[in-house]
């Protein structure tokens, strides 16, 4: 293991901070700012790096080349009771998100239940970003994004449909909250560039190549498309989130959902699809809790399969890293740093400030001397 | 390819006709009668013949051994705005499931959104068949339902979650509907027991044994359960649909969902839940259709990979199964055959007026020759 001293490590915080100074410096408002920043780092601190600090750079980008308008505000276009069509006008995913978020915790406070459905906004980060906020709610969340194109469907040859995520969050009582955020992908294609990276093979069904034949070569898993969990199951999952986030609320889908590393014509038209659900309406919320509680201690209990060693509910390992980054701060690979450090000079602000305490004053020392 | 002639086929409106009467004779309500009749041919005409009419005999031994009651109505417990929690009353799963559609439907119609939670309740058939009737209301509808043991969680040894099914319909405009009706384990059961039966290995990742183990064995497999779809994901999509229709309404969850065939001490006490959407609190509906029209046509024009003729939408092949069934007519495996002759001899009703007319004139030529 390597010595902490001698790792550049990032305080969560304080990065944040600096995350939110560069887009406030970047023409956004405070509070969108702040937004941006809370959900990048919350990803960095639950182990999904790919949808952490590393997004600055190209959503500074987005703004810059007007693909994206960090100004106009999210608006209500429909509104009736329980369901609701809000318009993101191209904000930002995570400004978007939170805002319909917000409106549907609401509402369903109000009504029960709620839906609403989103149009015209951007890649909106993780869904347990949202999950984890109805949840300290005491509400229980459903939700979905589509995404620009990445998995063929069943018998198809290239990429027609995103990987689509779908989120849910439930509270416990004593015990950690139920909070699924999966994309409907076998595997982030991460895994694949990684496989590809050290010369390893990956497993069969994983991946397509560009000719839509299954291989185990990561490099033309690359060349081709990620399959969808499960087989046609996944496609079929893949495709509703679709229909609900796209097709129902006049946002894109399939190929109308642009790729925001690759389109640089027109904004991303990302929409997202959120059901929040009072759970009083149903039963005592301290009975739910309990009847949670037993649910999660019962599943917890039961016999292992050799080698195992603890049967885990979702959103357990991500708990546990947010304790442990939370403490031990957040390690940046170096390219995500060096993007950083040149955002800051841009806009006169120092990355290494966000270091954490020991590291600072360890590599201090080690510059004293 | 066998003759037809030589083939015993059931006409699906006779057959049908016949278990409406062999569960009237029963005692049960006309209305009921139907309905659960409705339910099984549904099944069998689409495909899903682990749902059909082989399941006359085990609801019948269910009534008649007082471990479902087809005589309690259905009753709301609360109601409140776009929310209903419905106690089944543990009649029929597809009477109980029916009224929770129809409140689902019309609350959502004057809401925008409802849900129904349901609990005790019994099987209920397959998603499929509410799924479609919402879709000829111009309706999008979610399902889901709770089911006995019969998979481990990630990690587990033995069942603890049943395969709960997700279903979802959506209308479409000239082109079909989309039905996705799933299951949350990688393959139904039965196909690890046609695989036993010819003695044939299983893939790995279908099963473990019964100590936990990944196994290609098929009879090994038949000793152990069954896995979620896509490992961690399927679990995880499994338990929020217990949590959901299970935890939240009140229902049975994991252990406490028991099982139609072995536990015949207490009724099943199965949960459901159903979310329904009107279409035109986003859209025009007329609008929707198209766009819905225009996603799926996009997808079926997709670039096939090799040794594909045909890329499909969910719901398609078994919306061509329906037509080719209604055509030919039902098929019945000899033991289920035998099963419906005995309880029809019971009930003064015979089995064989179901028969498809050439099937039977053919088969009567035959006897007279």
């Amino acid at each position: 293991m390597k010595s902490l001293a001698l790792l550049k490590r990032y305080d969560w915080q304080k990065l944040q901070q600096f995350c939110t100074e560069v887009f406030i410096r970047a023409g956004v408002d405070k509070n969108h700012a702040n937004t941006v920043a809370d959900s990048l780092i919350q990803a960095d601190l639950r182990g999904v790096d790919s949808h952490g600090v590393v997004r600055t750079a190209i959503y500074l980008e987005r703004i810059e080349r007007n693909m994206m308008n960090p100004f106009a505000e999210p608006e209500i276009e429909m509104e009736q009771g329980p369901t609701v069509l809000l318009n993101g006008n191209n904000n930002f995913g995570a400004v978007v998100g939170s805002k319909a978020l917000d409106i549907a915790l609401e509402k369903a406070k109000e009504q029960g239940i709620a839906v609403v459905g989103v149009k015209e906004s951007n890649h909106f980060g993780t869904g347990a970003f949202y999950a984890l906020k109805a949840i300290e709610k005491n509400m229980i969340l459903l939700l979905m994004s589509n995404a620009s194109q990445t998995m063929p469907p069943t018998g198809g040859k290239r990429p027609f449909i995103g990987t689509n995520p779908l989120a849910v969050g439930v509270p416990a009582g004593k015990e950690l909250p139920f909070v699924l955020d999966m994309a409907t992908s076998v595997v982030a294609r991460g895994k694949i560039i990684v496989a590809a990276q050290k010369g390893s093979d990956i497993p069969l069904g994983w991946a397509i190549d560009k000719d839509g034949n299954p291989t185990t070569d990561a490099d033309a898993a690359l060349q081709g498309s990620v399959l969808p969990v499960g087989g046609p199951k996944g496609y079929a999952i893949s495709m509703f989130i679709d229909i609900l986030a796209g097709v129902l609320t006049g946002a894109g889908y399939g190929k109308y959902v642009n790729n925001m590393y690759e389109n640089w014509n027109e904004p991303q038209n990302v929409g997202h699809f959120f059901i929040a659900i009072d759970i009083e309406r149903f039963m005592p919320l301290d009975l739910f809790k309990e009847r949670m509680d037993r649910y999660i201690q019962e599943i917890k209990a039961e016999p292992k399969a050799d080698g195992v060693n603890e049967i885990l509910i979702p959103g357990e390992i991500e708990h546990r890293l947010v304790i442990e980054r939370k403490k031990t701060g957040l390690e940046l690979p170096e390219k995500v740093e060096n993007e950083l450090e040149a955002i800051g000079r841009r806009y006169s602000l120092k990355l290494s400030d966000a270091l954490i305490d020991s590291c600072y004053s360890n590599q201090k020392k080690e510059a004293v001397n």
